[in-house]
């Protein structure tokens, strides 16, 4: 075994053991965290924004819109204070009684929530992330292994510091909490399945491709963010007009944007008061023939713009023929993160919602609204594209798994082999 | 791309628009199948039984056990006659109202219970599988590809038959169910991770662990079923030997059987009396140096024991210090499938069940209990070892995903990015 696995190996090892401690935590402890966490934090606001120029100093030549993601301005600190306070008042997400049964006589089934254990966050440069992961860990008892990018080190070595001081402050499991700060160290880690639970990567579509390519653990979260908007034959085009400028250019860096506007037959006169609109807010428009007999300005598509997230002021529109054919071409091209129909007809929005396979289905409102903040999960670690453990917006129901517990009193099965039968009797309702 | 690639990504990407129209159905047309199927089951009971003999009688050369889980007995066929009608008997798993919360006036958020979209099922021997799986599969509204062993096939083909028929008379989706005959297909199918969207194997560990390392898609099930039983300090010495025999002798050959004892030090000396209900039943017992000091029938045990399911007459024994060594054990060597503490300490049974990481943590009970059928979850489609998704025994649950909805009247996210904020109005309670 090389240094290196073994250190990663040694970690995880660790990791687990913490994890079965971290778990017998009570609600009000774990709450205690957070809260004297969130007052550390405003009370070394000075240092953190120091920290944070030094980041973005020496962060000069990376892209405009990740060094926007990377500052932090007081106004920005202000809410990633009230991270640990705003999860902090949700429920207790853990040892919920999802499911209790009387199976026979002496012999009752529970079911728990509990934590999952160890969880790997690896992102890059945002460092508003580094809170919003460590609230909902703790919040949910789970042992956390943080990676951050390097660009943002300097900021997330303070918030660690803070952190380890309210470890220490009210004797929590030292380590429940590990800042990784080798790339090398990562790459061993992906492989701890037997240690480590579920990694959730944030971060560029290439940087969360890869994660997912060699990890051995599940990998919570999305790659690509490719959302759609079906203009339906049945829509108001003001409220389009008004929802399509909204999911394109309020924000066009992030996952929930659209990249490409589907509109029915019966509405393509309407394209050049949309292309209006759209050109007025410096958005390009590249489409089909369909799109591009009707208004000139219309780019032509090739083929890789149907699958492609621009995460800039461009977007992809087509022609269709039917809902059908709408529903065709989110299947093929999208990446099941959110998609929208703009319709007045409700037949056509119920379909829509249906038979669309995606985490987010909307009617009538921005794409943008995909936030596990908006939805109410007083956070989220990230949105997930796939469809098992959870979709869409995760926030802490995420990080939990469950433990079937079964109390008798020396009962076996070679009773109910034969003609025993069980009682199910459901004690919950 | 070679022909049985382009076969397989054909298949699967059916299925995946055949999944779209099935998740569409009513309850009532999914347990009107049910019911239907179930009918023709028991009118077609002496095909059934007919070809079942010539299955077996083709498979003379296949370990006994795995020869009594393919044979359908006439009373066999009456459990197996019940699956459907015991699963359409519980209540619709789909469409359930999981989130309800309005956002703001006019901008409310559904989060509901949908079908997982495409399963492919792969099982060895035990024809009664396919009719549980298919059950269960239609029940939440997936589309099934069902790949039965060879050993089985003629039977499966029958049960197969019959469901086609049921699918012409009631006019559903054809294909909804898909019987796979070539091993290379499912070879090629387990890359098939964009249309299908869970893989179920059942059989040996060395099948599903097989299967585990070659499919990108992810898998529900379980390799190892490694249980153990820690025998306490304060347990009641004739409640042990009663669970002791039944979990380890009751049916061998199952993933629930004990593989495992720990006992207390300070019990030491009922080792002998142990031994002697364990022996009168066949089983051998293989120990470390503390017990084999105590009783000299004790067979030294190598370290390949530990981590040993036997799956036979045998069972592995170790004296330990405490509950504490018996935990980290039972975390070394266990496979997180059911583990039991037998004890009359109720501090220590909390302990226990608090710290033990394992799908299924039982007290003074059999490990033989974790069963989907038993759990009242109707039947199982397997129990997952995993802690992702879906853990212990997998019922409709472990089918089914959800979908965020979110309706509005043309609401941007514009409009909240300053000061607005939002109400998050909990609508279930």
């Amino acid at each position: 075994m090389s240094d290196s696995v073994q250190r990663s190996t040694s970690i995880a090892a660790r990791a687990a053991r913490i994890s079965r401690k971290l778990g017998g935590l009570s609600h009000a402890q774990r709450c205690e965290y957070l809260r004297r966490f969130s007052e550390l934090l405003r009370q070394e606001a000075q240092t953190i924004i120091a920290e944070n120029k030094e980041d973005c100093r020496a962060a000069e030549d990376i892209p405009a819109a990740l060094r926007s993601r990377l500052a932090i301005s007081l106004q920005k600190l202000d809410k990633i204070i009230e991270y640990p306070l705003s999860i902090l008042q949700l429920d207790d997400p853990l040892n919920m009684l999802q499911v209790n049964t009387m199976l026979d006589d002496g012999l009752v089934l529970e079911r728990r929530s509990v934590p999952l254990g160890v969880v790997l966050f690896i992102f890059e440069s945002r460092p508003d992330a580094f809170i919003q992961m460590v609230s909902l860990a703790m919040k949910t008892g789970n042992v956390l292994l943080l990676k951050p990018g390097r660009e943002s080190l300097r900021t997330c070595k303070v918030f660690f510091e803070l952190l380890t001081k309210v470890t220490k402050e009210l004797d929590m499991p030292s380590d429940w909490c590990f800042l990784l700060e080798e790339r090398a160290e990562v790459h061993e880690l992906l492989r701890c399945d037997d240690h480590i639970d579920l990694v959730i990567p944030r971060g560029s579509n290439e940087f969360v491709r890869d994660i997912m390519k060699h990890s051995n653990i599940p990998v919570l979260g999305h790659a690509d963010g490719n959302c759609h908007i079906y203009i339906d034959t049945d829509a108001d085009m003001e409220l389009t007009k008004r929802i399509v400028v909204d999911a394109k250019t309020q924000y066009v860096a992030v996952c929930n944007a659209v990249e490409s506007l589907l509109i029915h037959k019966d509405r393509k006169n309407d394209i050049p008061a949309l292309i209006d609109v759209l050109s007025s807010k410096g958005v390009t428009v590249r489409g089909d023939i369909g799109s591009q007999k009707v208004d000139a300005r219309v780019i032509p598509a090739e083929e890789e713009d149907w699958g492609m997230e621009y995460l800039d002021l461009v977007v992809s529109l087509r022609v269709v023929e039917s809902l059908d054919e709408a529903l065709e071409c989110i299947h093929r091209y999208g990446s099941k993160h959110t998609d929208v129909i703009i319709t007045e007809n409700k037949k056509n929005a119920d379909m829509f919602l249906r038979q669309v396979d995606t985490a987010n289905a909307f009617v009538n409102c921005s794409s943008r609204f995909s936030d596990g903040y908006v939805y109410g999960l007083g956070a989220e670690s990230g949105v997930a594209t796939g469809k098992i453990h959870a979709r869409g917006p995760v926030g802490l129901e995420g990080l939990c798994t469950y433990k079937w517990i079964l109390r008798g009193q020396g009962h076996i099965i070679g009773d109910y082999a034969g003609t025993g039968s069980f009682k199910h009797k459901n004690l919950l309702s």
